[in-house]
C-alpha cells in the first residue's frame, strides 16, 4: 500500500511492479491528481505555462495502464494500525469510511506550506502552493474575487518564484521577510543580489519585517498593515508527518519521519519517501527536512526497489537547488558560509565576479560566484551563483565536486568545457576556486 | 625567456613575476598579438563579434604595465642553443638577427592547422584558423578576393564553426570530411545529429570523402571536383614544435613537446606548456595532443609558478569539448565508445532521448545523451550529448564524475538542480545514469 499519489508515492510503484509483479499495489490518493509537478505552479499562476492540468506527469489510468496499480483517488488515509497492518480509508466521494490491509506500507504523504499560529492565518486570503488542490484554490481566488494587490510572506525559492508570477499578472506585489535578507537558504551578501532583482521588477521588498496576522483585507506587520486581495504562503515546506506520528513512527528532523539509507521507517514493512521524510546531509553529516521533487522521486525510487526485494539505498543531499526569478538565475549547492560555521568547520570564502560568456560573445552577462571551503584541508564545502541566463546550472558542477570531497586546488584543476558562446576561457567556477585557492 | 605570447605563454608571466619578482621576463612573439582568443576567429567570421582585435583579451602594453615584462612584437626565435643557454632571435621589423641568453625557458609556440601534403594546398586559395594572423588573411580573402563559395575540409569542431561562420555571411558552403561522420570526436550516432543540423543550415555536407589536392578555383576530391572561392582547413591543430624538436627536446605523440606533470620538458631548466606540448588524459592514462585554451592556460599558469620557485602540477585532462553549431549545442568529455575500445575497456553504452527544460515549460527542447561505462565496474568513462540551447553545458557535470572516477550508481545519486526552467525533474544526465546502470 502507497499512501500518496505524488512523487514520493509514485516513482516507487513501478519499481515494486518490476521487482515483485505478484504483489497487489494499492495507491491512496486524498486529491485529485498524481503525479505532478508542484515546482511548475507559480508559471501557471504567471502564465508560462497555460493550465495546471500541463503539471501533470501521469494520470491515474497511467498507472492502472502501464502497472497493474489500484490507484485510488479521493480516499484519504485516516489512521495506520500498525499492529493489525491495516489503514482506516475514508472514502471522500463515496462518503464511507472502511480498513484495508497491508504486507508493506509506503508512507508518501508529502509535505504542506507551513503556516505559523498567526491571527486570521486560515481565512481566505492566505494560500499555501504546496499541491495542485492550493494552487487550484489560488487561481480560483485571483479569478473571482481579484487579485490586484498581493502579499507574499516569506523570501524563499517559492515565495520568490510566487511574487514574479503575480508581477506578470499586473500585480501590485509585497514580499515580507522576517529575515535580515530574502533567499534565507544563501548567505546575505548573496541574497542581496537577488533582492536587487526583485526590486527591479517593482516588487515592493520588506526584509526584517514580521507578519504578526491576517485581517479580511490586509496583513499586518510588525511595522504597519499591507492593503492586500490575495497573500500567499513562502515560509517553507512542513512535514505532513502526523499520521505517521500517531501510528507510532517514530519522527526526527522538524518531525519529519525517520528513514534509514534504504528508505525505511522505524517499524518494519514501513517505509517512507519524499517531503513528509528526512534525508541525510552529506556534507552537514545531520539529518534535514528538504522538500524537493528530485529528492522525492530519487528516496521513492529506492524505497520501489527495496520493497520489490531488490537493494538500493539513497546516499543523501548536498542541498542542490536552484531558480529563476525574473531574468536573474539563483543556484546553490552544499553549505553556506554561515550553514558551514553552524555544522562546526571553520570557513574561508571568496565571491568573484565574472562574465556567462566569453566577454566579446553576444549575451555575455554577470555571473557572481561565492564559493566556501574548509579551512587547513580546503575541501569545497559549497557554492552560491547569482547571475543571468546560463549562470546557474553550473551549480551542479560544484554539487558533483562537494558529492566527491574534492578540495579547491582539485575544483581549479577540472577540465570544464570552453566556447566562447558558453564561458570565458577559464569558467566562472573556475575562477573562484582559484581565488579561494589562495585563502585556504 | 618565453617563447610564444598567447595562453602557452602570457598566463605563465604574472605567476613568475609575482613569485620571483627579481627575474627579468623577456617574451618573443612573432606574430602582431597577445593573449588572444582563437576561439573567437568564427564568430569573427560570421559577424557575432566586430573585430578581430576584440578577441584580444590583454596587449604588449598590459604586460608590460602590470608585470614589467619585456614583451618584443614581431621576434621571432630561430634556434634555441641548450648548450649556451641562448636563443637566436630574428626581429622582423628591425630586419636583423641576434642571441639572447635565458636561465629559464618557457616554449609556447602554439600549434597551427594541420596541413597534409596535397598538391595545391599552400596555395593562396587554403586558409588555416588557428592564430589572429591566419584569421587576418582569410577576412582579407574573403573580402577582397570573395567567398561566394567555400570549402570547408574536415569536419571537427573547427571546421563547423566555419562553416556555419560562412553560412551567416551568406556563402554557399561544402564541408568535406574523409572519415565516416563529422565530428570525429563523437560516436558516429552522435556525429550523425551534428550532420543533421549542418544539413538543415544548408550546408553541403560530404561525409567519406577524401581531398586529393587543391587547383586555384576549386577543391579536388576523390568523386569530383568542387569549386570555391576559398577554402578552410579543419583538420586538425599540429603543434609547433619543430624549435623544440631542433634544439633537442624531446617530442612524443604527435610530435608534441614531452613534459612532466610540472611541464619541465627533457632538459632542466627548459619548460612548454599549451598547443605545442603533450597532455596527460586522465582516463585513457597515456599522453595526448590536445590544442584547447583552456588546457593551454592552466599548463602555462603551472609552468609559471614553478618558475617562480613555487610548486604545481597539471594532472591532466578528461578530453571536455563543447561547440555550439548553429542552434545545436555539442558536448563531450572523458572517452567515446570508440576511444574507450581502443583504450582496452570493455564498455556499455546507452544514448537517450530527454529534454532540456521541464516538459511543459516554455522553450523545452530535445537533448540527447550518450553515457559510457566500463562493463563490470560500472566506472563512468565519457558523455556525449547534442541538443537545443542548455543542454551541452550539462557536460562539465559528467566531466567532474569522470575525474572523480565515479561510477553509474554514483553518478544517478547526485543531488542535482531542478527547477521548471532548468531541467525535467530527473535531469537528462541521471536519466542517462539510470539506463545505464542496467547494464553495467
Amino acid at each position: 500500500m502507497v499512501i500518496g499519489g505524488d512523487a514520493g508515492g509514485m516513482a516507487a510503484v513501478s519499481q515494486v511492479h518490476k521487482g515483485r509483479p505478484d504483489l497487489d499495489i494499492v495507491v491512496l490518493e486524498r486529491g485529485r491528481w498524481t503525479s505532478y509537478s508542484a515546482c511548475g505552479i507559480p508559471y501557471v499562476v504567471g502564465g508560462d505555462v497555460d493550465s495546471i492540468e500541463r503539471l501533470v506527469a501521469r494520470r491515474p489510468q497511467d498507472f492502472r495502464d502501464r502497472d497493474g496499480v489500484d490507484v485510488r483517488m479521493r480516499h484519504e488515509a485516516m489512521a495506520i494500525d500498525l499492529d493489525a497492518r491495516q489503514v482506516e480509508v475514508r472514502a471522500h466521494e463515496l462518503g464511507r469510511t472502511f480498513r484495508l490491509g497491508f504486507d508493506d506500507l509506503l508512507v508518501a504523504t508529502g509535505g504542506r506550506s507551513a503556516r505559523p499560529p498567526l491571527p486570521g492565518i486560515d481565512g481566505p486570503l492566505v494560500h499555501g502552493v504546496q499541491n495542485l488542490e492550493d494552487a487550484t484554490h489560488l487561481l480560483q481566488h485571483a479569478e473571482t474575487v481579484g487579485a490586484r494587490r498581493v502579499t507574499v510572506v516569506g523570501g524563499g525559492y517559492i515565495g520568490l518564484e510566487m511574487a514574479e508570477a503575480f508581477v506578470k499578472r499586473g500585480a501590485t506585489v509585497t514580499l515580507v521577510e522576517g529575515g535580515p535578507e530574502v533567499m534565507g537558504t544563501l548567505d546575505p551578501d548573496m541574497g542581496a543580489l537577488v533582492r536587487a532583482a526583485l526590486t527591479r521588477v517593482g516588487v515592493d521588498v520588506r526584509v526584517g519585517v514580521s507578519v504578526t496576522g491576517f485581517d479580511p483585507d490586509r496583513v499586518i506587520t510588525g511595522a504597519d498593515s499591507i492593503p492586500t486581495d490575495l497573500v500567499v504562503l513562502g515560509i517553507g515546506v512542513a512535514p505532513n508527518s502526523e499520521l505517521a506520528g500517531a501510528a507510532g513512527l517514530e519522527l526526527g528532523v522538524r518531525n519529519a519521519i525517520v528513514v534509514d539509507r534504504r528508505q525505511r521507517a522505524s517499524v518494519p514493512g514501513v517505509w517512507a519517501a519524499g517531503d513528509c521524510c528526512q534525508s541525510w546531509h552529506l556534507v552537514a553529516r545531520r539529518w534535514v527536512h528538504l522538500a524537493l521533487g528530485t529528492v522525492a522521486n530519487k528516496q521513492s525510487r529506492v524505497a520501489g526497489i527495496n520493497i520489490g526485494g531488490g537493494y538500493a539505498a539513497f546516499p543523501g543531499v548536498v542541498g542542490t537547488a536552484v531558480s529563476k526569478i525574473c531574468s536573474t538565475e539563483v543556484a546553490r549547492t552544499g553549505l553556506s558560509e554561515s550553514e558551514a560555521a553552524l555544522v562546526g568547520f571553520e570557513v574561508a570564502a571568496v565571491t568573484i565576479l565574472s562574465s556567462t560568456r566569453a566577454g566579446y560573445f553576444p549575451g555575455a552577462g554577470p555571473i557572481t560566484v561565492k564559493m566556501v571551503a574548509e579551512r587547513g584541508t580546503g575541501r569545497l564545502l559549497g557554492a552560491q551563483i547569482v547571475g543571468v541566463e546560463g549562470a546557474a546550472k553550473r551549480v551542479d558542477v560544484l554539487a558533483v565536486a562537494v558529492t566527491a570531497g574534492m578540495d579547491v586546488q582539485q575544483v581549479l584543476d577540472l577540465d570544464l568545457s570552453y566556447a566562447p558562446p558558453f564561458s570565458p576561457v577559464w569558467d566562472p567556477v573556475l575562477v573562484a576556486a582559484r581565488e579561494l585557492r589562495k585563502l585556504v
